[in-house]
């Protein structure tokens, strides 16, 4: 991705190794500094995955794998290094997947380069993103206003992104576009993260709060609508970042296409329908405190509400296959039905 | 409304006169702290309304019908009070209204008494209010659970408030509910001003994000949506906060009773449509800064995105008429069409 720093423009990936060290953009920082995390060896990498360094589901995936190689070249022992990430982040399915991954190529010889296989698997996210981006952009046409939720972005993976990969390839493919960017309440993500990245490409947007999508979508203003997706079940339905589903209501009442773009790994065919998702129940702070910095530029969090009321805070909600008009895959565009969707894996 | 100072239970209006002073709760210290502002004489009062002490329609007007009364007690004269206190907020209907009320009734006879005139302004629409909450316990059943947006609570009026007002009657009248807060981004005065006003009252309520708002009616958790208005046009339509739109749909998508509680003065009968309702763009600000308290209880503000994002922040939305259930008035309930609502006109 791009990303100015210092006035130098450069190309960034989230999470990369050099000399056995794994490096990270810290997305803690954002959108107040740039810089990057060093992790020495996997209790570094752990313990940046645990407190948020990095984030997204693809993103940890690569971290993990990261990590693995330095279990490799370190002598931690891959079955002790496997241990140590997979306590990180438990719920990160990607984390899993990645720990496998390397241990079937690692495994398989044991005189491969274990660096070469983290590669891999980093290098096969991001060509996975740009395939996602290349199909995106078909449903792309010049002048194209595009609604997004939440952070699918390249900080969210290895590079491109997901929801953005589209986004990113309509840009640099010179179509003109501009993107809403819900900011995404409770995490703000839209607002930190997903802004920050179209500020860094120089693509047109505006950051909008949750409230006001269906007003722009009424309005006529909107031509399109694509989010990522943390779950898709076999028969299309989506888990995603709370509020999805109402965008995806109010796009469907306004007959404007809603997209979601995610790679073939993000689809669960063990899930038979989103009623077998659950759904977790996040902080209280999450709603009452915000951190942002204050006029001296330094990180404050501030209280809102009265100490005294409860919250309620879903973290992702469900959206019926029915609102979604394809899903944006490494593979093409398909409908969200159990047919196209066990076409791609070939069944 | 009930609000506890210290410990103690206390009955208070949004605004009233006491020896000449008008008296305010201040709503730019809530929730952090209870407190009453003076203003000692007209040119005090019209600040407190432009410095928004004071905020919501009803509460507006009844403080502009203080201010003129203090215009005569003082001997400004009720032209020049008059013209100090319009141009205190300008584009506030209600404000206009209430300077007419008060020189209608002021010059029909010299010798009536001008607090007189302004209690009777403030009782009036403290009795609308109680209407409005009497017709509107109607639809409320034992245990159900309500969604509200914004605050159009007793803060936003003298008393009882009008989205609230058939909430507090529910609560009153010993059902049991629960009330779903929209926090209500960007100004959140869900958050701030009506989980407080439940709070005081002893009512059942959770903060939520805007986003989760679906989720719930999703997930069959709500009953009943009812929100307030900023204008509604002769055709049914509804000016409201932004967001009120979105829930409109989705609860419609979900066949959830969608209903606006106004007074019949909200309606506009020069209005044909929504579509002549012109929406105000505010700042900027409103959507990159958070003002809360910080850890040792200071005002703090603190920003949020990137600096050189854009944002659009559209303060309302409309919600065409055939989302809503009904209207609730203080003339009964009546469903959101011209005839219905020109027959609480009597025409």
């Amino acid at each position: 991705m791009k990303v100015n720093v210092d006035g130098k423009a450069g190309d960034y990936r989230t999470v990369w190794m050099e000399n056995g060290i794994v490096r990270l953009i810290n997305q803690q920082s954002l959108p107040y500094k740039f810089e990057i995390s060093d992790c020495k060896n996997v209790d570094e990498t752990a313990r940046a995955i645990k407190d948020m360094v990095v984030r997204g589901a693809p993103a940890i995936g690569a971290t993990a794998c990261y990590g693995m190689a330095q279990s490799v070249l370190h002598k931690v022992g891959i079955e002790k290094g496997s241990g140590i990430l997979s306590a990180s982040r438990p719920t990160a399915y990607d984390l899993f997947d990645a720990i496998e991954y390397f241990k079937k190529n690692y495994s398989y010889s044991k005189n491969v380069d274990a660096v070469k296989i983290a590669d891999s698997y980093a290098n096969e996210s991001v060509e996975r993103c740009k395939k996602i981006g290349f199909y995106g952009n078909s449903v792309i046409t010049n002048n194209m206003r595009i609604l997004t939720h939440c952070n699918a972005g390249a900080l969210a993976t290895v590079d491109y992104g997901t929801a953005l990969a589209p986004i990113r390839s309509a840009h640099y493919s010179k179509k003109k576009i501009f993107v809403y960017v819900d900011e995404t309440r409770p995490r703000l993500q839209g607002s930190m993260l997903t802004a920050w990245e179209l500020s860094q490409e120089g693509i047109d947007h505006a950051i909008i709060v949750d409230n006001a999508a269906g007003y722009y979508m009424q309005k006529g203003l909107v031509d399109l609508v694509i989010v990522g997706a943390d779950r898709i079940a076999r028969n299309g339905d989506i888990a995603n970042k709370i509020g999805t589903y109402e965008k995806a209501v109010v796009a469907k009442e306004n007959n404007i296409p809603f997209y979601v773009a995610a790679p073939k790994s993000t689809i669960d065919l063990d899930c038979k329908s989103a009623k077998s998702i659950p759904i977790e129940e996040r902080s209280k702070e999450e709603i009452t405190h915000f951190r942002g910095i204050d006029a001296k530029g330094n990180l404050q969090s501030v209280r809102i509400p009265n100490e005294t009321s409860s919250v309620s805070n879903p973290a992702f909600d469900t959206t019926p296959a029915k609102y979604v008009t394809g899903i944006i895959t490494e593979k093409g565009i398909i409908r969200a039905n159990e047919s196209e969707i066990l076409s791609i894996f070939n069944k």
